[in-house]
């Protein structure tokens, strides 16, 4: 069957540039941004409208300043498809296109705007779930998931310094060969937690040292991340969510200072501010909590400050 | 299971407009712009480096300039990965959003810039198969498809008004139910088919007289269109693609001057230049080969100009 190709067979105009275009040929394809705009006029939702026109206007830009082939069209046509086709309950292409092309931390951005010192926020990701086990204080959120033990502690405090007592945290990471448990069975839970801060605002738990490890790149991305000679590693990283009632919800990471990739993150996430100390200790060396471990651990201080809720 | 929600819970920061940002935050989401056309430094492949560049600066003006919220950006996820879901080999949502912004027609523009006298192209449309039939000058492509008979004649010249003998003349319509052949059946082939232009480039055949028709309005791109208030129909017409070796191959439309979509063609299409007057005949009236239809009939006349192969 050679039905729908799908691609248009006509072989492109080579060689034009942007600055070639004739004013006729530009009010061609202005007229028709014009004619598309409009058509958006009888919206009745205004947020809507703008939204659409914008993207309308922002995508015809591409269009237009790269005189973009016909060709080249198909492909992306075939990259929005392939990458349609890949996508799952869990596995989500589309978030990972837009978490490599640095979308999801700019959207991050424009809605946590910077607020005196509280901790920034980075990337949500793809791998959290709302049924996390809760733990004590101290308590151990890896469940026996394999790497090395990490003790996090510190504190959760509002801008003016007042700690924040019952404040929820959520935890999550990957273990020490890159996988969520999510990704060994979508009903596995480990290494990943919530719990609150005592009456001080402080809190502190056992969890894994975080390694790097590659976004899944079997697909589509992983293939665009290849042909423009880009690393798929994610920087090594400890997720955070920190919410209290009076206070904007705060989804973030922290970075151990020692990752090589580091500012390299693929989904644009790592932030200086973000940056921590993780202390490596001798296996046998006395824990916070008094245990003694046969292999090495370490330690981190995560001190969380929370933007008020209408910062 | 709830198990990758995806869409990240925190509440949006309301009522921001790009006028509020301050000074200290532009700078943080432009260093982030810079850090994402940053990675594509070591991209080997030019033009890739350039589309990518540029459209990573767009995406994220768009984002920046409408200050896109968490869940606005979620609904953007979902309804990529809705398109995905209901793409098939013979339904193809992504084309479809492509045509009902314009970017297909866009694209056209931009790789068929407007040439002397030369007739104007449109868009391609999902419905070209490779293998039509070839007919005789004169004869019947509709193979029995329901509607009314419509004879089409015209010629085939180059700018310089000398005919085209031998152009390949592809033709293919919707019946007068609004469906192609390939959407009863993927290898049924009927209101399709390819024949030659003459020694002095004349060209004739019988056909459908055109009817609108809605693009599939049963997915994301049809709640799209509902949404923001826009009628999924396509204006009627007949498609042509006319490919000469001395010439730039043209795809392109006629629409029928009668009808009352025209302008409003869903995916832009509609070109003042290719409406041409479908004459309406009365039944029993001679045709042109002689005929005598036992119902009306229409004709219509169609010269086409191609453009040179470097134009």
């Amino acid at each position: 069957m050679t039905v729908a190709t799908y691609v248009n067979p006509v072989p492109p105009t080579r060689g034009t540039s942007y600055a070639d275009v004739t004013e006729e040929q530009q009010r061609v394809e202005q007229t028709l941004v014009d004619k598309v705009v409009g058509s958006f006029d009888s919206c009745e939702n205004p947020r809507l409208k703008e939204l659409m026109v914008s993207l309308v206007r922002h995508l015809h830009s591409f269009v237009r300043t790269t005189r973009l082939t016909e060709e080249e069209w198909g492909a992306a046509i075939n990259f929005l498809t392939e990458s349609g086709k890949i996508t799952t309950d869990v596995r989500q292409e589309f978030i990972l296109l837009s978490d490599t092309l640095g979308i999801s931390m700019q959207t991050i951005n424009v809605n946590n705007r910077a607020y005196k010192q509280a901790t920034e926020a980075t990337v949500f990701g793809p791998f959290f779930v709302e049924d996390s086990p809760e733990i004590e204080l101290g308590a151990d959120m890896s469940f026996g998931a394999p790497g090395e033990p990490c003790w996090v502690e510190g504190t959760v405090t509002d801008t003016d310094g007042r700690p924040l007592a019952g404040a929820r945290i959520e935890v999550w990471e990957a273990d020490e060969d890159g996988l969520y448990d999510v990704q060994y069975d979508a009903d596995h839970r480990a290494a990943r937690a919530h719990l609150y801060t005592d009456i001080d605002g402080s809190y502190k738990f056992w969890g894994l040292t975080p390694t790097p490890y590659p976004i899944p790149n079997d697909g589509p991305v992983g293939m665009m991340l290849d042909s423009v000679g880009r690393s798929p590693l994610r920087a090594a990283h400890l997720h955070f969510m920190v919410s209290h009632d009076a206070c904007r919800t705060l989804v973030t990471h922290i970075f151990p200072s020692d990752d090589p990739i580091g500012p390299g993150d693929t989904v644009f996430g790592h932030k200086d501010s973000l940056v921590k100390d993780f202390q490596r200790q001798p296996a046998a060396s006395p824990t916070p909590d008094g245990r003694l471990l046969d292999a090495t651990w370490s330690t981190v201080r995560f001190d969380v400050v929370l933007a008020p809720v209408d910062a």
